[in-house]
């Protein structure tokens, strides 16, 4: 079938490629002149036989709200629209009900799998009505990982249930991600453990945390075995906060996908203003200033 | 080779019937008449032949170190004691010890995959001299993994080293479970993603959160779609404690491990007495022996 | 000075007579015929001298939107309006813009106190105009406790503040309770401390962690040593989750704050489905549906 | 009464001078000669009368244990010795037996208050038999603050009940002090709140978080009102590692008290092992060494 594909960034440029190798037709347009295939998101259109399938891969914000906007002044009742950026699932709604006034349809997809997708698939989840997932259903088999197609695509639900699975998917990931991290570290710390690298890379069969995030720890840890070409400085890209957000709004506990946020964000601080405050408590048990305590070998410090 | 294996239960049962399927004979031992070879500990040292191998897997405590002393007195110096239960690292240096003195050999294990391990094997981290390593290593290519043996199978270090390995692997095995079941909360808690069970089967290829324990998850939801025929009462068994001691030890920061530890023990509280204190607190805002406000349509809750 | 106050709930209603003590003249208004001074808002309204200062102590939320609205059109230019409830700071700029178009000033208003706040006196947090701070500053001086007034009350900044550092107040305030409830429970869970209650009451003069909120612990504990007439069931009423809410929208770790909200959260579940989910995995590493362990004594539980 | 003191740091030096003040007679001794009354311990026990008290407060650990053996050797059966340090309450046991087996009576106190004890009184928590505790009662209501002895003296239960009962109180204290320091992080965040000092110094009457720890903030703020002549490194002292690890021990959920120490471990980290290996992580998702997206202008980061 046809796809018009809008943004061929990492994940969109690959898209594409893996769309073709399955042999359907993607008309790409980037603003970038060197990937793109076509001079305009109107020549884009153009290029499609209606119903027209177009997905929109570009930075979540105001840009997919820009390009929708766009589209909906370019495509026709009928034409369907796949929003498949790292979107909050609260955008779905507007963007739907802004298509939906001219009759353009709408789902929502939520993408994983990075650039490991080209070639292993990328795992689809996708909110919006049945016939219009049903539409597109054959680019999401050629973007999904080969294997039964349920293993790696989903129809979560209505519109805005394919980012709200994506949302919590990478909440998810924050979690793991913590959870080796702080295992990585304790090893390391460790006068036990000899072979860091070794016995990371030994979980990889046969354990209970094996999984795809551990593959990806022994490859980093196999060319940097302390991880010491990086800085412990870490990002965060949006899905973390939504999802300690949607959590708190549900009355969810979620201690470990917080917990994993919380780290990021004092990761990227150089001096904790908290810690500040922490520290001028403990100061003030000290009270220099108010009390002079004589020189002495005695207890260096004072107690609390 | 020959091995004497102590403790048919359900780990030391299908460990023996992976060993025996790779060619090795192994002479099991246990106090149960209807799984055991042989009548007594006794009988089992006698029926092999020097340097003796014995893997000792009961369980933790004080039926391990009962054990390790009954061999003390019935194996030979050069014989090696494997013992492969749930044990703290620090007993592993008390069991060398007190073999040591007889010049046995030891050499510790954490072994991981459960019952699946008969099918998958078993994920190997072991600790002690390379030698006594080495004297072991066919057992250990039996019962581990198909593939690298470095995927499956790791000598960790010193004494010791692989119950620390096999303590950190369950550390960060409490903190991604509970990132998947935070999630899984999260999703339930959702109107808009109808079908939880889909949504997380589709999470099996392609996606970050693809794991072992993730196609766990997915087999249980398989049979109870919403996982009601289970209480939320969850055990642990020494090894998420002990990580978070260690990771205190070592001063490493360990938020999501010990988040995952604190859910379990509060999921076991039918009330739980920290959160009465802060009702109590709450009610004292409320000073209703104190004060008492006329019956009122206003504000109905008082402002802390 | 004279002041209209709608809404003689708990606070309201403790607050009407703590301004009337100070001197002033207070109106009140509330739909609970037992307890208001007026017939109606209109009439309260008629009974102030322009420029009128209304206080307004209703539920926040849409009452006291719908307050603010009513008051809008009766109320005349250079009037003000002090909203006092625990509304969310971010409801402060909408309120101010939708009185602003009458030229009616705004206020908003933090308090803290409870019940205890009649004879104690109340902590004040406003945000505002400076001039319209100073106009209602006899009645925050009324309101506050005796004592310099800074250590009582402060103008914490424009439209907004008032309720933001209110916020954070009862965010901190959370955590407090929290870290006291965690004591609780440990000195209760020990053998060695005989006399929980007594211990407690002994913090209450010359320790460092000896507050207001200790006191009411001991308060409590007085009346019920254990704490055992109460469920650990708590409520939370906004500010909570609004502190955590806006602690990621700075990127600024809150994790004591939001381990606290949690534990609220978790209290209230009888049976928390992100434990059954744990349990569940659990469960499967049991396998008990796929492999036949053979009846043992060995060990009883298996390994992960 | 008359009181041997051995210890003139910053703690015993103030307590001698507090206990003097209320008319006790205080032989101290200390290694270093500007403070110390007598000139070794041997002196300090020839000038006591029998039965002897001696306060011990001494570094916690291998000095506190060094001074009690010295002590054993030098006392007589019916003495008393008091260990007032910063002493983990398993250390009291061990204590205690080795002073029984002279006859040498043993108590454990917590003591708090910092260097503002010697104006204030320092809280005191004893553990030992209540005939010792009655012996040095005139000591501690020297030392303990003005006002109802029970609220500030606790006899908390057993020898060893003391320190556990100020492990507990400072295990309290991270959770306090972290939450006044997530609450000042997030004032400081806020471009609402316009004066964070005049903020939280208004808290200090009224509200529900006032408290000692906040009057010291106050102070603190007062002379630096960003905190920035101070750098957010945080030691700990011991008390806090040993409530977590009690917690666990007991199976009482501590997530707040534990979040406090954590954000102390890695307030002391340039740059964190765990965070770099989320770091790493992340990278992989990239995986610039193994696929070449093509350049583009399209989303810009990879999704996971």
């Amino acid at each position: 079938m046809q796809l018009g594909l809008v943004g061929l960034g990492k994940m969109g440029f690959n898209m594409r490629e893996r769309i073709r190798r399955a042999g359907h037709e993607v008309v790409g347009y980037d603003r970038n002149p060197e990937v793109t295939d076509t001079a305009s998101l109107a020549e884009l259109v153009d290029r499609l036989e209606a119903p027209r399938v177009v997905w929109v891969m570009v930075p979540s914000g105001d840009i997919t709200r820009n390009t929708i906007t766009e589209l909906s002044g370019l495509l026709s009742a009928g034409d369907l629209v796949i929003e498949g950026g790292n979107s909050r699932f609260t955008d779905d709604k507007v963007n739907a009900d802004l298509l939906g006034e001219k009759g353009i349809r709408y789902v929502d997809a939520g993408v994983s799998g990075g650039v490991w997708g080209l070639e292993n698939g990328y795992g689809l989840m996708v909110g919006g009505a049945a016939e219009d997932v049903e539409l597109a259903q054959p680019i999401f088999d050629a973007l999904r990982p080969e294997g039964p197609r349920e293993e790696g695509f989903a129809h979560a639900g209505p519109v805005g249930a394919g980012h709200f699975a994506k949302m919590v998917h990478n909440g998810i990931e924050y979690g793991l991600m913590q959870a080796y991290a702080e295992g990585f570290e304790l090893l390391a710390a460790s006068d036990l453990v000899e072979n860091v690298p070794e016995t990371i890379k030994a979980w990889q069969r046969g354990t209970v945390v094996r999984s795809w995030l551990l593959d990806l720890l022994v490859r980093a840890l196999d060319s940097d075995p302390e991880l010491d070409d990086l800085r412990g400085h870490v990002e965060d890209s949006g899905e973390g906060r939504w999802t300690v957000e949607e959590a708190i709004n549900h009355a969810v506990p979620a201690p470990v996908i917080s917990a994993a946020l919380f780290a990021r964000f004092a990761s990227r601080q150089p001096d904790s203003p908290a810690m500040r405050a922490v520290a001028a408590l403990r100061n003030q048990f000290g009270g220099h200033s108010v009390v002079s305590a004589g020189p002495s070998s005695g207890t260096g410090s004072t107690q609390s």
